[in-house]
């Protein structure tokens, strides 16, 4: 399941309001709808019309701001941020929005995605005597805008937004202006939304619903949008390329109340699952899901295949960042922390078990066994992706170290690992069909590099430097 | 739905260890899995063989405890609770287990349930000089057992037990002793298991599975159990009298892979589900559920209809105790904070709408109102329990100031405050065949209190006064 | 100095407002200028007519109480403790005031003292049924006085007090009716003032000064008030025997800006410190103070002597409870914390060194070597009380394992042992005539009982045990 | 008094060390010394000779760090810092040490003064494409660092420093090297000490007697010391110029038993007492201080006066940042919360009330009042330094706002607004012989600019703008 990859990822969730009075509790609302993308650390700033301020911490948006904090955020503007740490990246330097004065004025930004030629920028600027103070590719865009000319903010940032490459979704805020910007391929989800008189941006539209505002269209790559007191204004700085949205977005991130690309995340799922039926026809008892991303899944499947669905494995709620791990011991004893099986669904059952992707594998094989230790008689594994065989440098780091368990073996190989009685992946064509991108042309709009090694972008050495060291 | 109770009820979760030299991290596990079942405070108590010690606090088992804490709790012996605020009695001073210390030695106690007669004995307790510093009816049980004189333990216990009238699972704890014991209506279920040399006895068997441990048999009503170094010894403090297990336990309560009385949740809130699709007979385009306790029974639901089963509803899970609530004027503009519905999933259709309950029917009415909004061109209500129409005594208090809805109205008098296009209940003798409990003879086996009127037990004045008052 | 036996005495400090608007924080700022008194508890209970409610916690009283939490604290009378951990008995439970409802009233108490026939009313009552929740000695009072018969509340807490022994100053607060006590010996000090129409009590005057009240008087020895809508009644529940008050408060406990007996306790100090410099006569060239307690008498010595004072030792005032302590290694390497020789005052000097106290020595013998090492050619130790030869059961319980230096040990010894190159302690006359209150009939008013072993009440076998264990 | 500054003012406390295993530890220990130099925020970083990583917070050095964290960071070289929050600069970022890492290399960088060229500087790296993150003076000299070519550390550092003015002592830890730097005025102070084989500097020595270190010299103004594995190297990065030590450090900001200029504080602060004592010659009955820094110069007084030196003012020591300051009301009743007058000391006496300066009046104002208000019959204010008559630009910044009382003021009319009977400065001169820095050149190696004047640097356009507002 992709949640292993948890930890090692980049994805987070931006939102944006312009010209709302309660624009930073909006926002509150808005980031705890996108808590899903991000639980490490979490941030607002907001703007008055003549200064910047805000507030940011480590941990969940419920447990960074209270009514006090959230009081005295003034302005009618704000961005906010949910972030996930990265591997090496933690600390409240990294919080987003990251917050920048100068005599001539103040600027915060907050990114979604991951560039992959921010370490050769951080070089050149570095040498010409730049000084970064975090690890955070959106520090890079900031001194890009900083060193552009241009009379205007927005010359500035289209000159910057021109250098960088890779995946970026970007909410940018000044004393007078908001700024949404989208990386040439859209490799990462944003829309824009209205709420009464108010514009609102957002990673993904649950955010629109959980404010009560109203679904526009999506930002298309390329595009960058120009939000101030004369309206919202739209302009593409780059030559629009091909669309290529992460595919993973619709597998596993996205909640299943959102719609990519005019597409409902959880039907979507349904459908993944209603074909992974089809391509799989396998005969047993029940089929389960390893929640979250595999409940609709698992839901589709059922429904098509005629076999009845089952919670067979339950998933504690209250797992927390501060929970104590059990030790090696009393695992061994059978201590469970996360998920557990539901004997009385699984025992003399062949189950069905569904999940969005294998990556690493262990978890796999641990869920398996679980289900076996349970009383179930078979288990088969399927799953609504094709084999992950190759990094992703768009927001999914996949470390050195850990092997892709699909990157060098085979779907039989893999199902003697995992201790499964059979395994399924999805073909390629399937998913496609399922979300709604069938491969007619060339072009899909989807990336599909993690299965396929075909990168949408340009790759630079230090990106590239995973894919040799594996 | 019955959550809108909480905060009103006193239902909890209890865990109990003897034998394990890892006692206190047992408790940790088990009680972690009973978290579902009270979030306000949790403590545990354990005992070295020569005293007793423990720690306890308010908020999440994984907030109350850290390493250090645990590390420190010494002893193959451990009682621990999660608790449920009632309306007034919050605060540290009321968080379970109780610990009492004397000259002669030291006992601790943690109980689910509400005692009937509890007012009654603490007048008289008084009147004899009593002092009581909680507001917790288990304080009750701990002054009639030390006023009770006998020599052993056991017997002091026992007449303690005769004395007190209502639900009540209690885990007590001296220094070489551990006590278990349960009402004699069974009102409150409690499980016994084994977890190698180890006791094990909880709220539920999902905290058997999570900590590794087997399920023996469920603690019969009225019964004494006795652990000790000599073992374990069985004895009835009450001519046992006719089991009345609440029902809402199967409807609402318990974990879906819990299994009362041999039979596992999930399945029999699917076969609730089944029977309902069979007792409505609705036609509609899509089933969803109220999450959580209303999955398993559109699971149930939709494939007993053949109706395909939806998420057109989506609970944040992120929504913690410290969440800002938003102004009215922010939820009139639609600011959502616990439930989104799913507009790609049910907009333009008639959506079949599953939920455990109607408590008040506030939000119900809010949910419809919801979906509506989201584009359902019809809401069917249904839901898996009959209309509650009399207060709880046993843990489940309804204030006196909070009508129940059913109490004096008609289903479609419910269905036209609600706004739903239909509202079905499940008739009592569908939902006993659901969860395998026929009511063949006079004696089902369970309590039906909150839908007939009829309570297992004698009321006393101070909980008659609740029904007198409406 | 006295300080070594800090953590594990029972030195408290207790405040009473009656009649005024603002009774929360008025107790709240008398609590806070008698936070010397205890910093590891605090709490306060207000009564507004109908009910008793309040807060407490671990902590120093800025901690534990905010703005929000104090401006929730409704009522014009109040109750508040500060309070000191004892060796086993810190915790939530044991924070004061305690609070006890029963279903005919509540009640609320705050004790500064200790009873020396606790143990032994606490086995009578347990044989009676009754259980105890802390380990205090007011929760055996407040036992009594629900036990005790009698119409008016003041006269079951007369026959209560009766039946008590030892160190004793109460305040007690009922819905209607604010309670102050006194022992029979006046051992702990307790003083009247009046603020505006209000009635304040205090441990100590500063309190007053701190609130802006007028000191009125000091309660008496054995004397009860009761202080209601009716006014101040004033009855004693003792007939009286003759006053002890506790000679260390003028030493080391009291605040320099308060007066015990009207007597100013900073000008105490430095008549001790003349008297002391009188029968020590010894040559020198700087007078230092062991700080706090010791510098009001190093100014008298310094005055009297001519020697000039200096600052040869500084405290650091961060110093808090969570400060990490060095390692033994940094230790030996010269790592400090809470006490600096002033390397430029002391060096090439021979030092007079102004302590309260000595009670186990060691600190003593740390502070001598700390001079030397900072370069003192001599170290004079004086202090200005007499050897501590006997163990105090009214508050200031010495361990049994703790041995008293001066038990066994003639001065010459002790001043070998600390490595002093001398040691002078005051004389029981000297310091009596010093505080004001000469020795010249029987009874001077104070307890001499750890310098002379003659102790002003019975003493029962749970006291005496820690004496003939040494 | 010079405390009324505080909040204003950027006087913060450095400390380093290289060569030691428990350089963290060592840090902590030497930064809790110098705690009185700043309370809002602290921060260490250590170096491993790989790489630099730390810990920083807001809040006192025993809050922001624990056991846990102190013993994960390792590494025998550590910077640290602790800080006072400037009026617009608190929060997080501003907390030092400041961290840079670059892909060549990290830098952290602690700072104590202010520089008068800094937002110069900033305009123009800014117009250069630079962006600063915080509002410290500190990131400055990074970048400046940065942008300076040259290939060691030392010499871009020396650059940068050439190009920076007004009052700064830095310390600078890359992974192999340690920087110690003071401005050509030596403005603030700042000394080198020997710890076993490691080497130490501190703002003030009396960290080096905390962590047991020996005092080797004073860094001088314009040196710069490099350490590193070959050991200790220093040169002089400015062309010496005339010596101007803050005399404020002698007056109020230093701790006694510290040593500027190998005079020690306390000593210092007597004879200023003493001084005074000669100059005021007025007939009084008791001397007192306003704690804590007028203590030694109220001793030294009494001692030159012969009337005796009393505790007239009490400060509370539990008054932390989180006191709930009373209300107006309650001001107004009484309620005092700092300092409080000891009643029995000086009612019915004339006072000599000694402070270390008065800044805009209405604390002295406040102090006076008080002390009547007890019953003192006359308060004489004395003052241990000349009127104040001019802003500080190197690191005790006045707001524009609050007027210095003393600006356009004689002596006369300050007595009167203040209430005092009567009112002595100390002259200059006798200041400066007190202090042992007898004004007998042009030079004193004093700074004096703000009773003169005359100040010791080039001032530029935002230093001046203060000057001319008022």
């Amino acid at each position: 399941m992709l949640a292993e990859l948890r930890g090692l990822n980049e994805e987070c969730g931006i939102f944006a309001v312009w010209g709302h009075e309660d624009a930073a509790k909006i926002t509150y609302y808005g980031l705890h709808s996108l808590q899903h993308r991000g639980q490490e650390g979490t941030g607002i700033i907001t703007s008055d019309g003549h200064e910047l301020s805000g507030h940011k911490g480590e941990g969940l948006v419920a447990e960074v701001f209270n009514e006090q904090v959230l009081s005295k955020m003034n302005g009618s503007a704000a961005i906010g941020h949910v972030r996930y740490a990265t591997a090496g990246g933690g600390g409240y330097e990294n919080v987003q929005p990251l917050l920048f004065h100068s005599q001539t004025g103040s600027m915060a930004l907050a990114h979604n995605g991951n560039l992959v030629n921010a370490n050769l920028i951080k070089s050149i600027l570095e040498q010409q005597g730049s000084i970064f103070q975090t690890s955070s590719d959106t520090e890079v865009l900031a001194h890009l805008i900083r060193r552009n000319s241009g009379w205007l903010m927005k010359d500035r940032v289209k000159s910057a937004l021109k250098q960088i490459e890779g995946a970026f979704a970007y909410v940018i805020l000044t004393e007078n202006e908001l700024i949404v910007a989208l990386d040439p391929q859209g490799l990462r989800p944003l829309s824009l939304g209205r709420l009464g008189d108010a514009y609102v941006a957002a990673s993904e539209t649950c955010a629109f619903d959980a404010v009560g505002a109203e679904f526009i269209r999506d930002v298309l790559p390329g595009e960058l949008l120009i939000i101030n007191e004369d309206g919202l204004y739209s302009e593409f700085f780059a030559e629009s390329r091909d669309e290529a949205l992460c595919t993973m977005e619709y597998i596993y991130f996205s909640r299943p109340d959102s719609s990519l690309n005019g597409i409902n995340v959880h039907t979507a799922r349904k459908n993944l699952g209603k074909r992974l039926a089809m391509e799989a026809g396998i005969d047993a008892d029940v089929v389960t899901a390893v929640p979250d991303s595999g409940v609709s899944t698992a839901i589709g499947y059922a429904e098509a295949s005629g076999i009845p669905y089952e919670l067979g494995l339950i998933k504690n709620r209250y797992v927390g960042r501060t929970f104590i791990q059990p030790s090696q011991a009393l695992r061994e004893q059978g201590v469970k922390m996360k998920l557990s099986p539901v004997r009385g669904v699984v025992e003399g059952k062949r189950v069905i078990m569904v999940d969005d992707s294998i990556v690493r594998g262990t978890t796999s094989r641990r869920i398996v066994s679980m289900l076996k230790a349970a009383g179930a008689l078979e288990v088969h594994v399927v799953i609504s992706s094709p084999p992950i065989k190759h990094p992703c440098f768009y927001g999914i780091d996949t470390s050195k170290k850990e092997e892709l368990i699909a990157h060098s073996r085979s779907t039989e190989e893999i199902r003697r690992l995992i201790g499964a009685d059979s395994l399924t992946f999805l073909s390629t064509e399937g998913m496609l069909e399922a979300i709604g991108r069938p491969n007619t042309s060339k072009n899909c709009g989807q990336c599909l590099a993690c299965f396929t090694g075909e990168y949408p972008t340009e790759l630079y050495p230090d990106s590239l430097q995973y894919y040799y060291q594996k």
